[in-house]
């Protein structure tokens, strides 16, 4: 095992923050107006150094001691208890909140890329404050004054936690059946009943009080999604000064297989029928309420999604440095010494394999966040509209790219490993468990690839496709002028226009009534769609880095390896399009007609 | 959980049986005349029963309880101990061996079928047949008669256990680095020397003895692999009629993430300098008597990659079919009841990949093991030639393909099972860490790559290519005459004269002495080579599965999921050779050109 892993390269943090993606223009709009390069850097590099001397030696005692149940109570991990004070101190909680409710107003790409070195250190540690973060900001966003200084203020100070409650055991990823009841009552409160599961850090002893933001209907709501409302409820509500129990009892600890630093629990409310919850904004809106924070949700599993590949990413290319063995292809002689695994052609494809997925999908995440910071803080109308209608449509490819692809990148560190890699002696087996999560939660890969295409891509008559290839061009312009072979811009902007014929024609057989047929290859569609995107953010890379290594002769050898990735993924992926966009196309339907009852 | 998981589709084996590799025909060569159809179904159908009552029950429990290390010597799980003599008794151990050793003259290939249903009930059980198997196959072939009668015997009689000791710490996958010494006594045997590691079953209290086939040079012999040797070490040796301590230690027990009832271990030779060892065949000939047998043992890890694969199929499949959630695509009343998950297209595509990839690499096992039989035992020698270099051809595909391949269906089979999937109450996410193993063991993919595109599609002039071209012709002819729609032989054709043509080209540059160029997208070519193949086996099983239903209508919902799944594999796989074979040709040198200095 290899001492002292980076987590994430500093250098393309460097390159994301000045050339690739210019976030410093940010701090021309009024919102981040008192920030500049200097605080973007330090507030990144606070993270980083907490990330590599504190949260990543406690990485590996947490996976092996996961939380317990205890008398009906989850006991976390002790070293957990040093930690969260300290990851609160670092003020990425509220980071990108206003002022007034005690934010930094950052913007959202920069305390991502700070946020990406703390979840590939330490993903279960990270998670509580991302819970906390999102929770406090739906009260935030939608909850009264008397909600917001209650609980709010309390959680972005990171005293309470805070979770997500949507799941429910006979529900899962259809919503529209949450059972869970909410009666009204005199009090101005109403009374919970019901059940949810899969609820991380939904119990635990690391702060006095946990909020549950939770999904429940009024008696007597209408069936569906129109009928669910969003409540507010604690594990321990005031009566007076002193916080009594609420109600909220754990009835089962889910044995995840990785994240295992951050328990995953069944709740019931209301077992004694005193489980009090305040109404969250209107009611019968809750739906609506969480899918305006799920873009941010969303972004945040895609950004752990990279940052687990990330870190196994560089335990492999430190491991394969160092691990001798065999002899470079057609060596005759037996007696000289093994050389080291990385001079293997296929290790080094399986490295750069993982250096393309990993700062691809880094690159995507930290663009989407700023579309985010953008569409939230512009001055120029049409400039928000923009910028919303791209953070919509890379949502979805910036939540299950990192996920899946993230995936296989963590697949072949352990692969590099060879029979170290299978044993949990080392590290990368660990992270590959905990990477499998992201194809699940928040909206499996299957729900995200129907959302983009039934939605995202053919909303607004396609507005957002015109507004991808406007933007796609900037960089192709860019390549040029940088002097990048000119074939692969012409690659990367014919796949942007076959995306968009594909889209339009889909778009149009849905509008015709035929919608299992535009939607038949939704995954395919996902999958092409990504793979194009990424070959953009690779584009972007290359350039990048040729006009930083052009200004600073120390970052050639970086800019020679952006290349390679970058050429890598045009060749290697990028000529997948053609024969993805036809099978979306053809109507091929062995499974939308397969009868269930066959296999 | 569901309750029946039937392992393995029985209509399925059934059909190989039968219609696609018509098993019985191999009962017309001399060595295999004392069986018939009948024998056959009984030796699968004992295998089966045995798997599904006794060993599949026992999976979970081993899995959650691995082998211990007590005072030095490990404790397996106590359920092995009733399984053992259970499967010994099926009479596998020595099933396709001649009656003088105690054999039962079965084709392998209707033993790996009955071994289907082991791997996929409880690998880890099975995985200590199979070693002493091997180990045991190493003496008969090479050892002498002394070595058979002391050793060999017991070990197909299931009296003792054996192993395959070949890799040490220092040399992972490069046998040329073995370093464990021999040195000559003048009593017969050798004083071995040295340290193993990864060692599978190295250590247990299952049986009296084990015996450890070992690789170690003779001192003073060559460097390289021509100066390894083979020795049979056991870890007690007769003292007259007793049997006492032979020196071989354990180190260690490696923490396996997968195939948890079967120990890996650290072993170590001749602490106390009194490791006896007895020479098998000549002197420094070891690496090529192993290297016979890795046909072998490489098809067993590839029936391995496609149980565990079809176990989590099944267990997926009963999960969709009984899981409720969410209503079909535009479905409009929310107070409808919720729909089995089965009902999702994305859930069937998700289960009909699963089936391709399972049925499809069974179809391949069987089919290279048929090779294998009539390799070893037909009559005429062109045909044992032209089967031999078949065997050759598609055992870096038998073994490879199901490992990569299954272990992308064992992570469909976790996600379809979605939040649960990801807890260790559920089952797939066992068979996932399991399937992890059979990319790296007996040899990694990168190295099946090189042994495929460097050594066997080249040999002899490409005549492997030749007899594999004629053979799928045949496949073709008969998708012909039973009604298929010939663009699906036409497509399969054309992709084996580009893999042929293709094989020529990048022959021809290695030939010019350009191994690297040859060489940097050798596991492209593996991908593609097994792309291809496997298509050939749908094409095969499509045909097949029509016939049958065609005597029997009771076969047509069967056969109408087998050309689905066939349609599927020709529609969304079989066009990514263009791509691939573009690839190898370019050659496209981003990785191979990359100094690893610049990452």
């Amino acid at each position: 095992m290899v001492a002292a892993n980076p987590l994430v390269d500093d250098r393309d943090v460097e390159l994301l923050l000045d050339e690739a993606l210019d976030l410093t223009a940010l701090t021309r709009l009024p919102y981040f107006a008192d920030h500049d390069r200097q605080t973007f850097a330090l507030v990144i590099d606070s993270a980083r150094r907490l990330a590599r001397e504190v949260l990543y030696p406690a990485y590996r005692p947490m996976d092996e001691q996961p939380a317990r149940l205890f008398d009906g109570r989850v006991v976390v991990h002790p070293r957990l208890r040093e930690l969260w004070p300290r990851m609160i101190a670092l003020g990425l909680t509220a980071g990108p909140r206003p002022y007034a409710v005690g934010g930094q107003q950052l913007p959202l790409a920069v305390t991502n890329l700070a946020t990406a070195y703390l979840m590939a250190a330490n993903l279960s540690a990270y998670g509580y404050v991302g819970l906390t973060q999102g929770a406090a900001h739906l009260i935030e966003a939608f909850g009264d004054d008397a909600l917001c200084t209650t609980y709010m203020k309390r959680m972005y100070a990171g005293e309470w936690c805070g979770t997500m409650a949507l799941t429910e055991p006979q529900a899962g990823s259809s919503l529209s059946d949450v059972a869970t009841t909410a009666t009204p009552t005199d009090g101005g409160h109403f009374l919970i009943n019901g059940s949810k599961i899969f609820i991380s850090a939904g119990d635990h002893d690391l702060t006095d009080n946990i909020v549950h933001m939770t999904l429940a209907r009024v008696r007597g709501a209408p069936p569906g999604i129109k009928g669910v409302s969003l409540f507010c409820v604690p594990r321990r509500r005031f009566a007076g000064d002193r916080l009594v129990d609420n109600d909220v009892a754990v009835t089962g600890l889910i044995h995840k297989i990785g994240w295992r630093g951050l328990p995953s629990l069944a709740l019931a409310y209301g077992e004694r029928g005193d489980c009090h919850g305040w109404l969250v904004g209107e009611p019968h809106r809750g739906i609506g309420y969480m899918f305006q924070m799920m873009n941010e949700a969303r972004i945040m599993v895609g950004l752990n999604g990279v940052a687990t590949a990330s870190v196994a990413y560089h335990e492999s290319l430190a491991y394969a440095r160092n691990r001798p063995q065999g002899r470079p292809l057609g060596a005759k002689d037996p007696a000289a010494p093994q050389v080291a695994i990385v001079q293997h052609a296929d290790v080094r494809r399986m490295l750069l394999r993982q250096k393309a997925i990993v700062e691809g999908g880094l690159c995507l995440l930290v663009r989407t966040s700023r579309y985010a910071d953008v569409a939230a803080h512009g001055t120029d109308p049409a400039e928000r509209e923009r910028a919303r209608l791209l953070l919509d449509l890379l949502t979805p490819v910036a939540k299950s790219f990192p996920a899946e692809r993230g995936f296989e990148s963590n697949t072949l560190a352990v692969q590099i490993h060879g029979g170290y890699g299978y044993s949990s002696e080392y590290l990368p087996e660990s992270w590959l468990r905990d990477q499998k999560l992201n194809t699940i939660h928040e909206g499996t890969t299957g729900i995200q690839a129907l959302d983009l295409l039934g939605r995202r891509a053919v909303a607004g008559g396609g507005a957002a496709l015109v507004a991808l290839a406007e933007e796609v061009q900037r960089t192709t312009r860019r390549a040029h002028a940088t002097g990048l072979d000119g074939a692969w811009a012409g690659a990367v902007g014919r796949a942007v226009t076959a995306v968009t014929a594909l889209t339009a024609e889909l778009g149009g057989r849905g509008r015709r009534g035929d919608v299992d047929g535009m939607m038949a290859h939704a995954t395919d569609y996902l999958d092409l769609f990504s793979t194009v995107i990424v070959a953009w953010q690779w584009l972007e890379l290359a350039a990048a880095a040729r006009e930083r290594a052009a200004r600073d002769p120390s970052w050639r050898d970086f800019a020679a390896a952006k290349l390679a990735a970058a050429r890598y993924w045009l060749a290697t992926e990028l000529p997948r399009v053609d024969h993805l966009v036809e099978l979306c196309r053809s109507g091929e339907d062995s499974y939308l007609s397969l009868d269930p009852d066959w296999l």
